[in-house]
């Protein structure tokens, strides 16, 4: 690669993280817990979404932000749970910015020891290098994606500290093998912590929810 | 964006379409059909090749580019069916362009009156823009990624001349709204032909190995 590109990729890494910084002190003088949802396209970030705000909404104020190229579906989809949500649409971007979340949050009210959702747009390369302000990033991994993803997408897998095996109520019709799933991600990153789940039979759900509230007493 | 951003963007794109012409121009030399496979992660792009490479070998020179982040997993998978095949790892980067592919072909044979497959990163925004010197994109949506990914991500769906709806075998176990996911695709690309199939049970290859023939025609 060209040093010019290097430096600019630089320059906008180095901007995007000054953002990401003021987001991250303005959520912690309210002790908002952030999280980072990254996946390839289509992995079911947002039913997983869905089902886990109606559970949460009744004991933590929770909102939504939803990125994607084009729509405002996903967005939507989170409303008619009665969650606040916020669309940012990126065009011909290929994930989100701090920036871009720092402006959502002025359309959302303020979340006083609850949870920021943040969707990011479908794409397990380009959302690794992007701190938004959030606590930490989770990956969502269908079952449907084969197990070798952990190994050709490192990147990613590194920079979760949670990986959801989702869409588990399909293993039965599918060649998938856990062992080596489970493998591929302990090869990459030893320290993230997994848990299969299926949006479908709420299976997992349960590990998930108290995954946040550990998260949420450290916000 | 900046305009600094957008100048050295159309530098890259520029470049990058420079060395796609002189692809293009080597391939159409020896009749040589070349398909750009595009998809999200896991979409089954490497079964499908598999499936489509020992069908296609028994009658025309066939051989492979793999591009992938991480690992040579998916060429060791073409080689083991006697296919050539060669492995691209990208690194941080998210999509192959056309020098990559460039380099590639000086490690494969010439292919005369054959098809050169190149399966790309695993990523539906980036590749979009990138021109390989292939004749067509052919967009690979697995029906476990749900209906509405073409109005999400329009631009990649709107570079492909064939959509191949894969994984259709687990169609009895989602719910998934074909008549839905068509009508998507129609919405941002009326002229792409849409083959629905599956690499377990071989449904839909008699029609994709057609689409290939007569583009091998026109090659």
């Amino acid at each position: 690669m060209h040093t010019r590109v290097l430096q600019l990729e630089q320059d906008i890494l180095a901007g995007n993280n000054h953002v990401a910084a003021h987001v991250r002190e303005h959520l912690a003088t309210q002790h908002t817990l952030a999280l980072n949802l990254v996946s390839s396209p289509g992995s079911g970030k947002t039913t997983l979404l869905v089902e886990t705000v109606s559970r949460l909404k009744a004991h933590r104020p929770v909102a939504v932000i939803e990125g994607d190229q084009q729509t405002s579906l996903d967005a939507e989809r989170i409303r008619a749970t009665g969650v606040p949500a916020v669309q940012i649409n990126t065009g011909k971007g290929c994930h989100l910015d701090a920036r871009m979340v720092h402006e959502a949050l002025h359309d959302l009210p303020p979340l006083p020891r609850g949870v920021l959702m943040i969707e990011n747009v479908g794409n397990l390369v380009c959302p690794a290098g992007f701190d938004l302000g959030e606590q930490t990033k989770v990956l969502v991994f269908s079952v449907t994606e084969g197990e070798d993803k952990p190994l050709k997408y490192p990147d990613m897998f590194q920079a979760a500290s949670l990986v959801l095996l989702a869409k588990c109520d399909l293993l039965p019709h599918l060649r998938f093998d856990m062992a080596r799933a489970l493998a591929c991600i302990r090869q990459v990153n030893p320290d993230a912590t997994i848990i299969p789940l299926s949006s479908t039979t709420g299976e997992g759900f349960d590990a998930w929810m108290d995954w946040i509230e550990q998260q949420c007493a450290k916000a």
